[in-house]
């Protein structure tokens, strides 16, 4: 977020409006930084041992109310109100939609009809099986099955909110074959502005700076109600007025994950401290998954926490050199070890293998693309105007440019030639496009990469109704929970373009659910 | 467990009297497991949201309560008896000594006389480095850097206490150099019965059939005891008298790990089903983990299992083949995937790469040694008559009764002889024995390897002074806890023999600590 302003070039990633407020918030996190002020802040409510006592007297009352207006809250308020409940959704940042917002909007649908256009046998057992893999069999089995079979009615739901998306499939690392969808934005701002449509035509109200400090349960567990702070200055813990809200029906957690918690994730794995950047929005922190911990939900492989291989060092936050290396180093070219001039995995490999095979290389990698191999990468000019990729007329110049072995670095880009044109690569056995060209006409182009914390796949257990399990195996009466906050659908490791699907699937669940 | 009439020839791992009570625990799992009954019952009041409401009056008071009598929790008991604390155990089982008394009793230390005398050159940074690579450096630094700062100590402690080690440093998985000592029967039983000795002279009371179900707190958090059954018959959860203790300095939590608690493990790692087998004791299940988090304790890794590579799964649970895979195959021998006759694997990598290598082959392995490379297996004549291991007269036999090809096995020993004379291991880079010989001399040994659950990594939270951490990142006053409950010591591996030193290390500072 430190790097917001630059960002700014990126107007097919980050709608304007949501640019302008997060700059506000930028600056605001630039002064707490400098206080030396943490940004991941608890809820001091937390702290207590003793559950809250029920307020004389609740200020509002709805039948469900939805923490999180990212992809999986907005679905569940869609789908309850639908289905006659009364809803107010709560965000404790001055813009809507979370992290999906700044999501590269990217949809991994098994059995597409752009798959089938182009040849490409896919599903949902497929789909299931990558997920698998790439978790390392660790995933909640009904959870994960959940997401890939519901993957194209969840695809076909947004496309029914007026989404548009772009032609190309992509193919992302982990993935058996192209199943990837991009917004027609390449951002997930596409797909959240088509809901917060619905919502408002819907009549749902949206309650912007609301954070959410309590849960309010029954003697017996059941959750009735949240204890809020209106007109909350994230992140400012002393700000805000209190308010009680009841929930009639329960409420729905889709609050994200904590990627930009860095207590919470540095307990769960202490290298990510905070000299490591983080592509996630700054209001990505873990309070409501600790509040969801001390009223009994079971956690789930909280440890889990994915770096992304694919974001530049040249940059803070996600920024954009990602697009290119997702979209056409990985894909179309090959990233190579600077040291050596060498490839030292399959681009392709999923996104924990990647991160960890940069790491290991203690600096980062460098991917390049030729001219060809670089056309469907959507805003090249502003990743180039930025300075995070470059271009070069030569291949030597190229290597002069990071200090790589000339002659490696043209023999390693000679054999995935003659790989391609062999039809396998005979290295690391990556899957090759259809529309693959050899590496061959300038100019060439170039980007770094090392990884980000990306996302956090642990969380809170839940069932496939999206209700939260507590710590006696039983579902928590009236809280429900989808989206990052939910653990167990990933696994080990989530691949790309999975977390939006998962997202609306739970989220739609979870508003189907709690509305009965 | 289920096996333990045949561990009855292991005289030198399992004390008689052990093994008589734990027969009649087996005896009542059988007829459990027969009734469908799960093993790894929850206590009942961890369903409830509401802490329970104090007692009008307690039953009994007392400075400090431990539950657990393994090597944490009787350290704990001692140190805070010798500060003028007055002390009780709590032991669930009819037996004392938890799963530490069928551990193999071997201790981790950096920098012993025994290593000083071999002119092994080793120091509590070179400990503290292995854990850390094992550990994926996930390990919470403080805690891991304390183990390893205090292995001597603790180490020296255990002989103040009377506990006699072998002569031998033996050279496990993962560790840099030979350091790991060995009890002198091959057990923790040697430990936890000097260290029974110790709290029976202090006058400290172990109540057995004693199982802790719920913690007490005040209203702000403070532990101040526990509800407990006395008379309480693992696993039945209707047995036994419900009582209240208090608790006026506190309680420590050292309650071991949560390998046979085939619920909590599964969701926490869906892979380990009740099909994958233990080495665990049948009460390491984790009720007083999950109480733990109802009160508000920060999980740690918790999905971070660890499956144990050299179990044999030619018997059942942790059995004796282990001891020749160990302390033989892979230190002195090789060991082969009998489908290729190759070896596949560093066989001193640490546990996670060795296992999941081994499962990676789709079946067991094979080790293999020589007559020579036999002679520190303390229990050889038990293991082969047991039929875990076999003898043959030549690489032949041998290679034909595992349907392993002769050609390759034998060019495998061959390569080995041949780096072990040149210095180097140029397959796998194994660490070679100062004592390590050909292997040549006639008979061969062998015996197969397959992993089991064997011990849970992530847990609670706590601090270097062994305080329990809460989710608003405050020590939950008069929580403590030490040994295997205690998250984030290992990081993602546990190195073989750095569990004992863990517990002794936290376990004692524990028990300082509350007294004070």
């Amino acid at each position: 977020m430190k790097n917001n302003k630059k960002n700014m070039n990126t107007d097919q990633i980050i709608s304007t409006s949501r640019r302008t407020l997060l700059k506000g918030a930028a600056a605001s996190l630039g002064i707490a930084a400098a206080s030396g002020l943490s940004l991941n802040l608890l809820t001091p409510d937390s702290a207590k041992a003793m559950p809250p006592v029920l307020p004389e007297k609740w200020d509002e009352e709805i039948d469900v109310i939805v923490i999180g207006s990212g992809f999986a809250g907005l679905a569940a308020a869609i789908e309850a109100k639908q289905a006659g409940a009364s809803v107010v959704v709560l965000e404790k940042m001055p813009v809507s939609g979370g992290n999906s917002i700044i999501n590269g909007g990217v949809f991994a649908v098994a059995g597409s009809p752009k798959q089938e256009a182009k040849g490409i046998k896919d599903s949902p057992d497929l789909l299931l099986k990558d997920m698998l893999k790439a978790g390392l069999d660790m995933n909640h089995i009904d959870l994960v099955r959940m997401v890939a079979e519901k993957s194209k009615d969840a695809f076909e739901w947004t496309e029914s909110l007026g989404v548009k998306y772009q032609e190309q499939i992509t193919h992302l690392g982990g993935h058996s074959v192209p199943r990837s969808c991009s917004t027609w934005n390449g951002s997930g701002s596409a797909i959240v502005n088509k809901q917060l449509e619905k919502v408002k035509t819907l009549g749902i109200e949206v309650k912007k700076k609301t954070y959410a400090t309590q849960i309010m349960q029954e003697p017996d567990g059941r959750v009735i109600g949240l204890k809020i702070k209106e007109g909350y200055k994230f992140p400012d813990e002393t700000s805000g007025q209190v308010k009680y809200l009841k929930a009639r029906k329960g409420v729905v957690l889709a609050t994200g994950g904590f990627s930009q918690d860095i207590y919470l994730r540095s307990i769960q794995d202490p290298k990510l401290t905070s000299n490591v950047d983080s592509t996630n929005q700054p209001g990505a922190t873990g309070e409501i998954l600790l509040e969801a911990l001390r009223v009994g939900a079971t956690p789930v492989q909280i440890s889990w926490i994915q770096l992304g291989p694919w974001t530049s060092p040249d940059e803070k936050g996600m920024g954009i050199g990602y697009v290119f290396n997702a979209m056409a180093g990985f894909v179309y070219g090959v990233m190579v070890d600077p040291a050596t001039g060498k490839r030292f995995i399959n681009e392709l490999a999923d996104r924990k293998i990647r991160a960890d095979a940069i790491i290991k290389t203690g600096h980062p990698a460098v991917t390049l693309a030729d001219s060809q191999g670089v056309k469907q990468v959507p805003i090249l000019d502003k990743i180039l105007a930025k300075g995070v990729a470059k271009k070069f007329d030569t291949l030597d110049e190229l290597a002069a440019a990071y200090n790589i072995p000339e002659k490696t670095l043209k023999e390693t880009v000679s054999n995935w030639n003659t790989y391609l044109k062999q039809g396998k690569d005979a290295e690391f056995d990556r899957y090759m496009q259809t529309d693959s060209k050899p590496i061959a006409v300038p100019p060439f182009y170039a980007c770094r990469a090392w990884p980000k914390v990306h996302h956090t796949m642990g969380g809170i257990q839940i069932n496939t109704k999206a209700q939260v399990i507590g710590l006696d195996r039983k579902p928590i009466p009236g809280l429900y929970a989808a989206g990052e906050i939910a653990g167990g659908i990933h696994g080990a490791v989530r691949l790309g373009s999975c977390a939006v699907v998962d997202c609306i699937v739970f989220g739609r669940i979870a508003g189907q659910q709690i509305a009965v």
